[in-house]
């Protein structure tokens, strides 16, 4: 399927990697955790193909992609016993189909309210993001 | 299927035509447009029943749900020639299953980054979101 050498869902460059550590494929996309971890716990899914908005998949490949969402999602709200799991799609510049899931706690940041998409305040040791990639795939 | 009398997409209370004016019933949902119009055109799908997260919907319910989403973010693109359209689930707190549909401009406001939940800035005639709603339906 298509592929953007410039996208860095597509390419897989630096720029990604500063922001975001895979966690594996699933069946109609990637999944990764958000370096940034504000939100403890904070993923994303990314569609396979360079795809600009949901609406422009076929029925099938939307089930499917959401399918995935929706899985991590509440693989997300086990691990971690989050109150919600907020859900955020924007990219109007990225023009690759990728949904924000980010858990809300009762207390934590931001509760009651959107989300910022990168607050540049917590990142955790290797150890502490590979105990929490262990934890989403448990629940997967 | 479930209500809660304290929710007010399940009252359709003051609170609810206060924030946004009801459009039509589609298959899994009801479509609003968002009074708050600093988005030009910005609309709220919001699931039939009072469900929580997305993932507790079954495959058939949640597909149903974002065929509906799809439809008016594609009829929202056409009608506004938005550069996107970002879609956003938070409710942290009402626990009831809804989607903000958000477009976006090149040039407009936040275009590039997450939308503002409620700017409270922009509020148009009857006329003028009876035209928005005019210019949604033809695209649906």
């Amino acid at each position: 399927m298509q592929k953007d050498p410039n996208c860095l869902y597509c390419s897989k460059n630096q720029t990604q990697k500063d922001l975001m550590i895979e966690i594996c494929d699933l069946s109609a996309s990637t999944l990764f955790l958000f370096k940034e971890q504000t939100y403890r716990g904070r993923c994303i899914v990314a569609y396979k193909d360079h795809v600009n908005e949901l609406f422009e998949l076929s029925a099938a490949d939307r089930n499917a992609f959401m399918d995935d969402v929706a899985k991590v999602a509440k693989a997300m709200s086990l691990a971690f016993s989050a109150e919600k799991i907020n859900m955020g799609a924007y990219s109007d510049k990225l023009k690759h189909l990728h949904m924000h899931l980010v858990p809300k706690y009762v207390d934590g940041p931001d509760f009651g309210g959107t989300f910022v998409m990168n607050p540049q305040k917590v990142y955790l040791s290797e150890a502490e993001n590979a105990e929490l990639i262990k934890r989403i795939l448990e629940n997967l």
